[in-house]
């Protein structure tokens, strides 16, 4: 009888822990045996993480890479917002996003949160910038995916990013979150990378940079840099993340002449 | 006769590449399928790469990591230097620089070359810096290597790092080399660092951080990181190199928890 309870409460405990697995996915991380090189091992989930063929990030070449027609934009600030840090990233959304959206291909896709990496995860000619912030939306009917990536440097005269400027006075420091009644200025975000002009990005068909690493995603990643403080980058944002950041993928369906 | 001719040819071509291949060892970079994490598979010399069990970079958890008594430096300045770019890297070396060592363990290691990497290799808690330095010394009886690591920081207040100043002048933007006469401060680095104290490093037992990753390499990596401006940092020593910036490896004979 005391060993059918002990096996019962075991089996049970193997339940949950399975269970907390199935929905939630294995730990991963940035570092050793949890770091970008084993996420396909540690998850079935996750094995797109290791043998996908169009894998995200990508490292552009600006001699062979052109910006394409990029999305209509329509983007609405907003006085509102949840702030999470999850331990690997900061993530913003907010209900009053909803009708927020970028259009291409005939296509609706409504903006769901933001989050960032430090250093970028993309890269223009092998080199990175310093962050760079995932704008993620989705198709509501296909649930398809289409991130609009910016990328920020440090500027040397110390210029401030006004959409920054709020995550770094109210993001939790650790794990955690919090929902505040504050301005976040997002649609200066766009109208910066859209002087670039109506090719203002790179497109191309990849995948989540995190696990389970789903392909189908359609990137538009910003060619216009923006500025970030090194006070608000060195001593702020990235002491809360942390190195965030996968290594650069192949680009399997691409022949690149010596990439 | 022609046949035997072609033959010839070819064996010869294949001795040539193959003993280019021997001396040199396959070519690879920071993405994709010549990236970090197929390092080991390109050249049977990188084995260590991936089998080595006290591999480099890591991160320090400032929580259980604790400096020890570092070593006795000896550097000189130089106004004699030759900078090479060899695409991953830029690396400074001088004849002028044979007389200064560091002494530790009642051993001399004599200096050979300082090169960078961006961003930082080794993290601290999980974050990195934006560029490190590694100062490369060797003991001439054993051919052991030490390596001193020094972290660099994006200042807010823009502080020039003096000792970098003279390679973003003067180092080749691409691949080449050159010498010059010009004065390059590296005692300041080492004068910096040791504000810290007489236990101014992070010692512990790893590899190079490129390949063939041959491990048994002394690392004393600094516990004071020193300040760069964007300018030389953003604007021109990362351009000129691009991400080079190895994984943070797993710590195989330290057991720390929850890492």
């Amino acid at each position: 009888m005391k060993s059918f309870l002990i096996l019962t409460i075991v089996l049970s405990l193997i339940l949950v822990s399975s269970n907390f697995a199935a929905e939630h996915g294995a730990y991963f991380d940035y570092e050793g045996y949890t770091g970008p090189g084993y996420w396909s091992q540690l998850d079935v989930k996750y094995r797109m993480c290791g043998v996908g063929q169009k894998q995200s990030p990508i490292n552009f070449h600006t001699n062979i890479d052109y910006a394409s027609v990029s999305p209509y934009v329509y983007m609405q600030n907003v006085n509102y917002v949840r702030m999470e840090n999850n331990g690997h990233t900061i993530e913003l959304s907010s209900p009053q996003w909803q009708n927020s959206f970028i259009n291409f291909d005939s296509t609706n896709y409504y903006f769901k949160q933001v989050h960032f990496h430090t250093p970028s995860e993309h890269r223009i000619n092998g080199i990175h910038m310093d962050l760079e912030a995932h704008f993620v939306f989705e198709d509501p009917n296909t649930k398809r995916k289409a991130v609009v990536g910016v990328l920020y440097y440090i500027d040397p005269l110390g210029t401030n990013s006004n959409f920054i400027d709020p995550i770094i006075t109210w993001a939790p420091r650790t794990k955690g979150n919090a929902t505040y009644n504050v301005f976040v200025d997002i649609a200066s975000v766009f109208s910066l990378v859209r002087e670039a002009g109506p090719n203002w990005a790179y497109r191309y068909s990849g995948s989540l940079t995190t696990p389970p690493c789903h392909e189908s995603v359609t990137w538009w990643v910003a060619t216009k840099q923006l500025p970030i403080s090194a006070t608000q980058l060195v001593f702020n944002l990235r002491v809360y993340m942390g190195f965030n950041s996968r290594p650069t993928q192949s680009r399997n369906g691409r022949t690149v002449p010596g990439y």
